[in-house]
């Protein structure tokens, strides 16, 4: 690779000193290193080819980090990076792991915001107008949004709001017709009629809002971009940018192909290969799967996705029946309250998540679903401790659902009693049901269960023992089988393992029960202990002779752990668990 | 009173029999029913007032409950009430307290949800849309919006869901110029030049989102109403009816001074005054008393609030310093991102909720506060155990909150330490604080408090005992008092009486000194047990010997429930607390 222009850039001021010939090689330059690091260790592909040229422009114009920019969900950030000081980490395979795959302000001062969910760049942006106008400042503020995020509840809120700040305030959207599947929505209609009439359709959202308009018909003419951000450059009021990206742009088949190429695992750019293959059965494909078949009987069954049909398994469900199946785009908010209104009509809606993106639907959950009573079924995926970025832990899902009444949420141990859970989630008409999925390799016992969950809170007791009672949630049901089997051989104990089933309730009748033989209980829960499951347990026995030790996630906030060092520091390994229990029993 | 025309109206078909002339004096009675009745029990007048004709135009041309309507927030529903079977609850003073003030499943056919909260109604249509098409049924699915409730991010992502349904789906914006409070926003100035041009300014939000779009410039002209109805009756796509209302309607001082009449306490419709009179000072009036001198002197210093700056005692604040103010409308997505990021730039936001409305946040509070840990002040007002309506509780902001790595959740006992906290979170500059206002009459020790928070989660001994430790968390301290002198004078203990201010932590140092000399430690908490403060007390003994009693809410939803009887049921007097102490102590 001959990296001539991009060596000479190692901040943005660097770029104004180029050529309009040399800011063309810098983005060949740039996309040729970007397409290296990004199928050798996996990341954002598709989103990152389409902001080349216009990240060179925008720091081409723009004073960063006096000028501040902030990118929506930052998975768009990468060339931001490359231009900030921090392009050796994509051009050294080395350092390739020396850098976040998002913004963070503590790796350079050219980011302001620690990043991962969508939808929340102009509300950010409206925030740092405000700050630089009480302080009396008048740099740009920029918000650069698009992928998808603008279909996202705040999103808007933040448009909206844009709009009265009464001074600078730059929204760039980058409209490259798709989210992370197809764009779905009104709005990308009139994206869409936009980008048809060169910016001039008599319909336009962001003039409705009240923003001065500019379109780029080009979003990869470095020269148009750079002299349409000079245009609005230190505007005294809220303007907007509208720009024609390609994602994928300068990658054949992320070009053509665009949603498997929105984020990759490392493949081989010569075949268009993964470098490793998981043909596995997943937790998620044997569930949607099942779910087609079912669906096929039963026309009121609807599937709903926000936006992540690919990793839940639904693309086989959206292509066989499309009026079955409903992508709301990214709108958790909408999705929830969708499902709940489905639900109370006898309609069988599942919708499905990730714990992380969930939280932006804890009201819906509670005021338009379980209020109601509804019986939807919502799938909860990701959930768990994880080795995650920061902005992406599934270890909160858990408190936010399981203390909303009225809901039930299911912690199946293995495919067939997941399965068994999600029949009978979509059968009953009795309660909304939340089922969080194990976030494990599939378990598979092979043996159909016809379990009944009407009866709730019922733990099931699977080893009936003594003194150490071992209760094991969900995903974490095998740490206490192994649990188990250390007690039995190191403590010479026959313990009691008890597989709850239920997240949102205690089975008091079964605690009471252990009390009789038992001196302690112990509690697994792969996520938060802070207002979790274990918690329940304690409180139970709080004014009983009976110990209690709850094991879980410590509240803190971890970024790209390793799962490894985790489990260490949290005491989640059948070591450390059988070294406590010990001491608690002494 | 005369009701020539409304006794003959019993259910929406009745309206059809009547003439235009009729319809107009049932308006008429409609209007002197609802004045006498809200201004005698209190409620929600201006917003009612306002829908008088447009409900009967609906209840005229659509056929309930086979066609359904779905109201928005549902405060503007009293109309639709009296008009499908319910009127004698408006007539009659007796049957008064017979409705709820919101629709509700459980009180009519013709009501399909429990609803408070607002921007749910576009996508719970789109719901009964889905559910109808899976079905194969066509009946009209209307959603009413309007008064403020377009500034929410649900009812954005409802609306650009809501076109791509392929169907029926008629949405009805009530545009009465007025939220709560002002509107806010890019969308109210468009809905303004709509009003101006009756619907024919060349930007229109609703069309660039796909609407087929009709104006309504008279939205108290009954017949003109039926007209545009009729059109859009059946219609086999979405459309969107812009119908132009007077808040207040018909009441000359609702309609000149909109802002307060929107929800009333009782008062005499002959004087307009209230009647009876709350002049003490609150926590809301002495915290933006506080807060309105420091922001004098500090322009730093920006308050932020939701759409309700008046019962948060804003009022004051958005007069004297308008440059330090904003309110954002019904938007508290956006309003906590806002914070967030002018907080990273050394501006001093302060933002105050309602606890049931900061339920649309909890992504916000997570991924764009606390994740970048920045040091904007959060207040949350209304948080306790109340006898509120069911989708009006301020019951779980403990564990929605207190989970939360990285945030410091405070709960002041009176106003001294409130003020020193909001004082303490304003000028440190290390985390997100959140302040749980105490949901109380004010108590007050007229001394001020000098203390310094950043000593995270110490606890603090205020009568130093043994045996029985009692911890009273924020508006329940005073409950701690009480118990603390019953349990003196009933069991002969001086107790250990703690007040311990953080709800996020706990002070493992003095729970572990406790140990010493305490046999039992009791928490009271005015919030929810599951996922609260007291489990992480329960959690913290479960292995040591020490018994726990948590003293909170029991997990379910009730509605309108008197507190006493909640209190009753809950174990929350200190009879029963103590009565449960003797239990323990056996």
């Amino acid at each position: 690779m001959t990296l001539n222009v991009l060596n000479k850039v190692n901040e943005p001021k660097d770029l104004r000193e180029l050529s309009n010939e040399e800011l063309n090689t810098l983005a060949s330059e740039i996309r040729e290193v970007l397409i290296k690091k990004v199928t050798t260790t996996g990341g954002h592909f598709g989103p990152n080819l389409g902001m080349v040229e216009a990240t060179i422009a925008m720091h081409y114009v723009f004073n960063s980090p006096i000028d501040k920019i902030v990118y929506d969900v930052s998975h768009q950030s990468y060339i931001h990076k490359m231009l900030t000081g921090r392009k050796n980490a994509f051009i050294n395979p080395e350092e390739y792991k020396s850098i976040t795959g998002y913004t963070s302000q503590h790796e350079s001062p050219h980011d302001f915001f620690t990043i991962g969910h969508t939808s929340t760049s102009v509300s950010l942006a409206c925030g740092l107008a405000k700050a630089r106008d009480v302080k009396g400042g008048n740099e740009n503020i920029i918000a650069v949004i698009g992928d998808g995020s603008l279909s996202g509840g705040e999103a808007y809120e933040g448009l909206n709001n844009a709009v009265e700040s009464g001074n600078n305030i730059i929204v760039v959207v980058n409209d490259n017709d798709m989210s992370i599947a197809p764009n779905y929505g009104g709005l990308y209609q009139n994206l869409k009629e936009l980008r048809e009439t060169e910016g001039k359709a008599e319909n336009n959202f962001f003039k409705a809002l009240g923003f001065e308009y500019h379109f780029v018909k080009d979003g990869h003419n470095i020269q148009d971009l750079i002299e349409t951000f000079k245009k609005v450059k230190d505007a005294d009021h809220p303007v907007l940018v509208h720009m024609y990206t390609v994602k994928g742009k300068g990658h054949e088949e992320a070009e053509k192909d665009k949603e498997p190429f929105h984020y990759i695992m490392p493949f081989d750019p010569k075949t268009n290969k993964p470098r490793a293959m998981n043909t596995n059965e997943t937790y998620a494909s044997a569930a949607s799967k099942f779910l087609l078949e079912k669906a096929k009987k039963d026309k009121k069954i609807v599937a709903i996705t926000a936006a992540t049909p690919a990793p839940l398994g639904f693309i086989p469900f959206r292509e066989e029946l499309k009026d079955q199946y409903v992508d709301v785009g990214i709108a958790e908010e909408h999705a929830v309250a969708f499902a709940s209104a489905m639900a109370s009509q006898g309609a069988k809606p599942v919708a499905a998540f990730f714990s992380t993106f969930l939280q932006r639907s804890y009201d819906q959950l509670s005021h338009d679903l379980a209020i109601n009573n509804n019986p939807a079924v919502i799938l909860v995926y990701g959930g768990g401790i994880t080795g995650a970025d920061v902005t992406h832990h599934g270890l909160f899902d858990i408190p936010l659902i399981s203390n909303i009444p009225n809901i039930v949420y299911l912690a199946p141990t293995n495919k067939e009693e997941y399965l068994a859970m999600l029949d009978w989630g979509i059968e009953q008409d009795k309660h909304p049901v939340v089922i969080r999925v194990p976030n494990t390799a599939v378990v598979s016992t092979g043996v159909k269960v016809e379990a009944d969950f009407s009866n709730l809170n019922k733990f099931v007791k699977v080893k009936e023992g003594s003194k150490v009672a071992i209760i094991g949630l969900g995903s974490f049901y095998g740490l206490g089988e192994k649990v188990y089997n250390k007690v039995k051989e190191e403590l010479g104990i026959d313990a009691t393992l008890i597989n709850p089933r239920f997240i949102s309730g205690i089975d008091e009748e079964l605690l009471n029960e252990l009390s009789e033989n038992h001196d302690l209980v112990i509690t697994l829960e792969d996520g938060l202990l802070d207002g979790g499951f274990g918690e329940k347990i304690s409180r139970f026995y709080g004014a009983k002779d009976m110990k209690v030790l709850n094991f879980g996630a410590t509240k803190e906030f971890t970024n790209s752990v390793p799962l490894k060092e985790l489990y260490e520091r949290y005491h989640l390994t059948e070591e450390l668990i059988v070294e406590d229990i010990k001491n608690a029993l002494k």
